[in-house]
């Protein structure tokens, strides 16, 4: 496995395998987890030629201490990547991406930015997303790329964008890869004291709540909302959103789960902000 | 040659010509002249393929007088196509350019994209610009993409928004072709009555003026400018703006000329607006 550090090393790299073979990218900010390996693991089974990308996205961030306490570990990210069969380790410097003079932003509009993360961490929040997976994109023109569920939201945004502005790759999504108790893979989990990590599960719990009443046939929003918000005010957790939305347009459901809908939820323990959501379909239990 | 009418059957018809030959991409807006047809045999002679895009950008128009006079003859222009080589004709819908619930746009900012025309035709213009050529890009895919120097500003937003993005297509710019009296060759020529057609020799004229007191050694943007103006001042011709710019960052120049500098033009003669530029450098004649 190889590092790269510049574009033009990576397209390099990359020039033998274009036409005859495919290529897969797994965009990461590193603090590698057991959720983007099974990202990478997706892209290795069905690429001739697998590259993670290692950036702290600095655009995306909102707030400035969340940015800086951004775990990173590059060496230990590395070894993973390695153990899962990645051939490149795209790990660019901030001013390989954005040298001096950078204008660009790639911005969609509506509910699908607005709502949810979009409202909670501001409109520049995925402007910086797009922006940078625009600009991955063009570094190296994927055949497919793969994002988690647990972003539910920023999945729903890219596949938006690739198709909006023709981007020729494909987005796989792979399922949220959970604790043994349910809290959702993420690179801030670690942040969390002892304390804090066994209360975060009541996260998961609440989302598994919504879903097992709407297998059950309950459809109406205040019902399914009611049930996940139960479990976590038991529990004390600070919940900064907990909301139903169409899966496809982020609309809020304001009455009745008609059709795909994400319960999406944002909670802040110990200081520590995380996300997860569920996608409820009526009748299901997934 | 063949005319597409869909991004499906344009990517399923450059199938096969990927990985082992290069394609061109020529944009237009379609009522063809000589100025893109030097753009479409460059094409033709760097690539295998040659797509030659029509397509009348709403988006890009600040103006909807100006997008409904705007000429439109696709019979001649694919007849003009053929003749110098092209293989694609790719004519879409604006329907199949802009499907309901499209949002994205790609922005760039500062000079490049707020002077000029930009400052005339409002930020939109540009932002209609880039969303359309990225889009373009996405479709195409292209190795190369070929645009006229008639368009200096276009061409710079075009190159910066390609660097910014990271799009690996390389970006050509070709030569203004002129008529013999040195009218730069536009869509928009075709609206000027016989006695405004003549008059319109004098805006090539005002900057063949400037060029040569550049080349005689004159570098101080006063006089330069000067020497243009009094060409269209002495023939009542309309100005909308006449400025002379650094030609990588589009920032006026506002004492003297020291690199490559662009003299830029809009008129507006009987009702139609006319745009040339002219690239100084210090003590040369081009």
């Amino acid at each position: 496995m190889r590092i790269v550090r510049t574009v033009a090393d990576l397209r390099a790299a990359l020039a033998p395998v274009r036409g005859s073979g495919s290529v897969g990218l797994v965009p990461t900010m590193g603090a590698l987890h057991d959720g983007h390996l099974e990202l990478a693991r997706q892209a290795r089974a069905d690429n001739d030629a697998v590259v993670l990308s290692i950036f702290v996205n600095p655009t995306q961030f909102n707030d400035p201490s969340d940015l800086a306490a951004y775990p990173r570990d590059e060496g230990k990210d590395v070894d993973l990547a390695a153990s899962v069969g990645v051939d490149y380790v795209f790990a660019p410097e901030v001013t390989e991406v954005y040298p001096p003079g950078f204008s660009a932003t790639v911005t969609l509009h509506g509910p699908i930015v607005e709502a949810l993360e979009g409202a909670h961490r501001g409109v520049g929040h995925f402007q910086g997303v797009t922006t940078v997976v625009a600009k991955l994109f063009g570094m190296v023109s994927p055949d497919r790329a793969y994002f988690g569920q647990k972003d539910a939201q920023q999945v729903r945004v890219v596949q938006a964008m690739v198709a909006d502005l023709n981007i020729p790759t494909q987005i796989v999504v792979v399922s949220t890869v959970r604790e043994p108790d349910g809290l959702a893979m993420s690179s801030r989990n670690r942040r969390l004291s002892p304390f804090d990590r066994a209360r975060a599960a009541h996260v998961a719990e609440a989302l598994r709540a919504a879903e097992l009443a709407a297998a059950g046939g309950i459809s109406d929003a205040w019902s399914l909302l009611h049930s996940a918000r139960k479990v976590l005010t038991d529990n004390a957790i600070d919940v900064e959103y907990l909301e139903l939305v169409d899966a496809d347009t982020f609309r809020p459901i304001p009455v009745l789960v008609t059709g795909p809908a994400v319960l999406a939820v944002a909670v802040v323990i110990g200081g520590t902000r995380l996300i997860d959501n569920v996608v409820l379909r009526q009748g299901s239990a997934s």
